[in-house]
């Protein structure tokens, strides 16, 4: 027990056995799985990256809990510094795995569930919070990975869990035993869900009275039984298992749909069954937790990106163009602005009854409406620096056939004294980063609806007071 | 001869013998590949929707010059009329086939060399238009489809064609015969390049006199000796190559590097030739006339993008949220914004003096400084409507794998009423439309850099008069 | 009778005696009130210009009704050219006051009256296009200006007009009588009320059954018993009045309210009294033509808005900064896109029953909801390139004291050879055009509100069609 | 000695003899001038908050050099915790006053002064940093207020301070004697320099070694002999000279151009005298506080616009309009921007060598960016949700007019139960807000050109890491 190595987390994933279809085919060997294993390699870099001097002191910290060194991942926020160091470090990892590491969704699962756990026995005497506080340290002393299940499928967008023609378009209980309660329904785009060792479930939305059954919280194994993994298409998605033409050389992302079909979960994994009002409060803690999460690993994947762009002008031959260098500012300006309002979040974060802490909500989201809008254009701006290759490089295969390889070789060199297989990769890279749907469209709908952060920035905004300084200004009084 | 059937189109390709590499192999039946018949596919509707009674009149008109119908793409505009239809068609093909119909650019290049090889004989005593107007009739006689090969290497950009280490980074002359010329070099994102029966080269910039071996124009089959072509990747290619999650279940893209490995062209193919002032005016109108056509068939994409999310706002159950509304209004702003410009570019078009009508330079580039950045938005806040599945739909095959088929189809039901296969085809377009790089990509770089557009609307307009009537106003007389 | 010279025209207001009040104050010589003046002078240039070379084929016409040469502005467009020279003269006006001419909205009110009477009188056999044709009979023949009366107060804007509390706050008929009418009630943001002879009121919203108090069209002198025309306010009003730092040395503009104090009309003069269906489509054709003449004029206001900018420029010695270009370009685009689309909203025009003209309203709104973001962000532009001065220079007074003057000379002064006097003039002009809440409000109000334009485009669109195609390529049948 | 009063401030500026010009006139009672006085009460609000519960704590800290309480404006910041209360209270501030409170610019001064002084010391043995601690002793124990003189005239922007063709284009020392030096130049927006007891000069942008006569700063009493403020115009100026449609009933702006004709300054009060090379780093320390400052107090003044758009809604009867809601929160978003980035960046400061801290440069700057682009937005989203009476409300005299006063109030009327004279006020704060010149143009200008605050983020971002980062993705060695 204990921090897990590298190769320990890619071990301690080989002895699961999840049920896995990829292509309409079962995957048996996940691990080896050129796709997957991508994208474990990204959440793996989580545990690498501990080892190495300049991610160290933020990775590492120590849990009163089990009092011993965890990673961070593992830690929900026991200070404002803690939640500080959770941008720092999700910037640090966003650029350097340039896409999503995939840890991020557990912790802000563990950090809701801290707090909320907590006060729900406050209200109702129940013992949720002895079951997290239990799976914490299991979690904790394994050095274990955690995905979050939150988005459900939900059938008809315009009527609520209950109302639905088919009742399983959100999860929920369909049978309560003496040793827990068995659940069905699905969960949608499950990043990661492959590179973790438990699936944790929380509601999607805020539940009314009738819809009980749907206010459940638990935590189950990725393998648990009745539990199905779909790897969805992604727009590259064949390029890693081709093992040609991938970008980036390291990592990627895959979003699988699970299926919870007909899935036991012993009482001591359950964190919320019934008390529907409460919903609500893990649902708002835990997007504006993973909001946050994003601003900062988005803003290290537009590091990437302008390191891209500004590498790509070196190789053309467009380093002076004023146009492009005012257009890797624009994209600059956007890694700070989500960076910024992340911080911001943080720094003006607050305790809670649990001694857990939460972030400020207005700057987290105003932070994600940004990424929503702006990351868009941040990959706009990279394309339209890097140049047309970005669209249609040949492929590896073509640059290494013999007939036409030196050929393609002469026309793709640019500037003198840059080997032209670099440039070729760089323009591989900026593809990956622009057109990875996995990625780009995880800007817009991760963590909620764009609409979904707009609605928490005015809800939580003191608009009272604001009309108040107007009144008085206008000299109006009332 | 005569208008050729959408069949006939086919076979005609089917007797063309090009050189064709793709993913590092030789393709030998480039007709019945899947992934560049998908292309074939695209153009060979500029064929088949002259057969309807929706398009027939914009597609069809008549030739003065051989005194025949003929397809439109063949007729350099001879009026304001022409100079619309232009915009019209291409609004309406795009719309048709939702990504790019590869057509226009011959078109572009048979409009451009209409009116610059006439201006160079004029000055030079030269016989180009002559050369031009026999390869026209050829061209109009066999309802062909020729290519534009326009985009040069160009190695380090910060140089000029004859500065550069390698002197084939721009197409040039390398040797001049009593028959004919001998080019080298190559040229990029050719699009469409085997769905064409011709490549028309033009020059890609302004040239000096010490660069007139680069000013160069002609015309040869796209099998011709010596030509290469090497058909690059895509974000989505493998998915015609394994006939399988499409999204678009008709028609794709695909865009070729073009290899010009010493290639013979015989002088009556010649429409320049060293007369290097003209390279500018060559590169203006070709780039206008295809930033115009941009104009026009990126707001029929948009069309297509608009009629995705009106569907899916329908089958999500999302169809009354006023945020929804609202996003798919934005995008029908752009669409008509595109085509506004467009339009007005043509309406105010004037006749040159070969006769060829020329469309209005500063409205072409301001609806393609929109293209650039908006086609982006109107792609992000398609995305946004649509919903996460966007993303990582499962696989066609998935939904039919006997296991896990029949449960993915029941949680991707939405609305009562509407077949999940229809909601899932729907997305799937969605994907489609969104992340296929060769589309999304030429929104930004087709038809020169985005640069080029806000360079050419600031050279073009009449600044001296904006700032003759400020100083009116302000009082002052100089 | 005939054409009016810009003193005849002037000559003409002196004689009428419109109630007029001001700052709290009975204003008795409209014509020569400095404040009133520098508006008229707008509208007089419309007279002006006729007698230019570089605007006579524009602005004068030919009217069949009296067969005779009339100014543009008082013939509703018979004809796809009459619709284009709309905007072309607007563009070309817009750019020679820098402000409003305030003479479009009745040319609006004209062509929207010369459509929707005659298709009332098709359905009800009334005779209210008679009534038109003697009314535009008169305003031709006499070269005369009318004022568009659109905006009612409107009160609780959540009630519609007969659900308010006070009923007068649409105006309304509160009395038939054998002779006339009566009306009662106030529209507001009147630019131009005193610069025009008539006053022409529309309804300015849908009316229900129980609305047809509400639904009257009708047009007044502008001096009618009754009338009382108070100059609102705006953020530059005094300058005029000081005769001193204008900025803008010739036009300017002022926006009175208009009350209805129990007014009488003529039976012959009422062109709409009772049938409401039909007040919907006075103000789709009155608001869709009047959001194109924005277009055209706003487009020519940025004209100005460029010369000011690259004037500054080049005194302040900063030609050179590419920066500067490059929003002078994102001003310029602005413009364009204003004019392109309203270019193209006039060409794509169609013929109504009664033999006028109307336009495209998708292409019209979608120019003026560009313009409702745009110009905003054109002025901004401006600003930053002008510099600080467009906020805070001293005053003329300042300049012009014998104390101070010389060192506020000396210090002001910026390129050598330019006169400081021309660099202070070009700021003034600068701050007018930037801070007059006169014309920068009505980029955002004028022609009704923004979502006004946004809800049109989606109403007017095709989006049917639109859903076919893109259900077509995702192969979905029903 | 120690905190003054309000009334002990106003008294203050009382006793002091500035030279003052405005509308070409000699102003000899500065305090109780309507305009100017708008503006000290501005500056007076930073005394009388102290004395109110909701701000106290914010306002008032202790300072160690004289062991005192002391106005947090006149304190350098000595932690973290008091870069965090800058903008925390410019923001409360911002919104208590709704324009600019105008005391930010002395304690910028302060707080570069505190650092650079040091800095320069260190190496030339100078003793400017003794003189700037006793200057600031004077400046806690007297509770005064400073202004911030920067922007110098420059002349030709294309040619540095030497090179000018008159050498006073810059301010500069004209002649250096036993007991000080002579100052000659102008520094113009100079905004509250006749609220403020004291002058500050800092140098405007790095100097090269010849400009050491340029490399000067210094602080003297705003009623210095030779020191002449001329106030400039503004939008709306006259409105408080008039008492009457000022909008915001107890606060506005002015901002004076300040004339050094031969001033002279004390060598007690010097602070930098020819050390060239540390003119950059005064304009960038300054600079860079000076933009953090509006981060806070800009978020505040869009707290006002809210509080005025969401009290206007209501008025109207709009508040149930999504798309105005829609509006309102792009306007917090925008304030929660600026605002997330300032305090970001107030928490990631650091220590100086002379102990006081300094905030982080790309994170204040990326708030400005926003600032300079997004007030504009704000302010046209305010505009659109309040309606069209911005422009044009009559005036408060003709409220009181009794022929009309009666009338204008009954059409002014929107919801029952508001009194129609509130929401006259409503709409006039409104005017105020959107269109004081004063306010809107610093919102672009203010703390340097949006260019300024572009070139500063580049230049101190760690692109490197960023290439490096992007390189290894890609497997790149080099």
């Amino acid at each position: 027990m204990g921090l897990k190595t590298k190769a320990e987390y890619i071990e301690s994933l080989r002895e699961m056995n999840p049920v896995v279809y990829m292509f309409g085919e079962k995957i048996t060997n996940v691990v080896d799985n050129p796709r997957i294993r991508a994208g474990i390699e990204s959440t793996a870099s989580t545990y690498e990256v501990a080892e190495l001097d300049e991610f160290r002191d933020l990775v590492i910290t120590h849990s009163p809990l089990i009092d011993e060194p965890v990673n961070r991942f593992c830690l929900p926020p026991e200070s404002i510094e803690d939640l500080v160091a959770r941008v720092k470090l999700n910037r640090k990892l966003g650029s350097w795995v340039g896409t999503c590491h995939q840890r991020c969704t557990g912790l802000d699962c563990l950090s809701t569930l801290s707090i909320v756990t907590y006060d729900v026995d406050q209200k109702h005497g129940t013992s949720y919070n002895k079951n997290f506080v239990n799976f914490l340290k299991y979690m904790q002393k394994n050095d274990l990975t955690a995905n979050a299940g939150v988005t459900d499928v939900k059938g008809d967008r315009s009527l609520g869990p209950k109302a639905q023609a088919d009742e399983d378009m959100y999860v929920r209980v369909v049978e309560k035993r003496d040793d827990g309660i068995v659940v069905r329904g699905a969960k949608v785009h499950q990043t990661g869900s492959l590179s973790s060792h438990e699936i944790i479930v929380l509601p999607t939305r805020a539940m009314k009275p009738e819809d009980k059954d749907y206010a459940v919280a638990f935590a189950i194994p990725s393998d648990a039984p009745g539990l199905i993994h779909v790897v969805g298409r992604s727009s590259l998605d064949t390029r890693e298992l081709d093992g040609c033409d991938t970008g980036n050389m390291r990592y990627s992302k895959y979003c699988p749909t699970l299926i919870f079909n007909d899935v036991f979960v012993p009482w001591d994994r359950v964190f919320l069954c019934g008390e529907s009002e409460f919903a609500v409060d893990m649902v708002i803690k835990f997007s504006s937790f993973h909001r946050q999460s994003h601003g900062g690993c988005k803003a290290g994947k537009i590091d990437c990106m302008v390191g891209t762009a500004l590498t790509l002008m070196d190789y053309n031959g467009t380093s002076k163009a004023g146009h492009h260098k005012q257009k890797v500012i624009d994209m600059i300006h956007r890694a700070e602005t989500l960076y910024g309002c992340c911080l911001a979040s943080s720094y003006e974060g607050n305790e809670q009854p649990s001694g857990t802490y939460f972030i400020d909500t207005v700057l987290a989201n105003a932070s994600k409406i940004h990424e929503g809008k702006e990351m868009a254009e941040a990959t706009r701006l990279m394309i339209d620096v890097c140049g047309g290759f970005v669209a249609d490089l040949p492929s590896d295969k073509d640059f290494e056939n013999p007939e036409i390889g030196g050929m393609l070789k002469k026309y793709l060199k640019a500037k003198e004294g840059i080997p032209v297989e670099n440039r070729i990769k760089m323009f591989r890279l900026a593809e990956k980063l622009a057109m990875e749907s996995a990625d780009t469209i995880s800007d817009i709908h991760g963590g909620g609806s764009p609409e979904a952060h707009r609605v928490t920035i005015f809800r939580e905004s003191d608009t009272k007071s604001k009309i108040k300084r107007a009144k008085r200004l206008a000299g109006i009084e009332d």
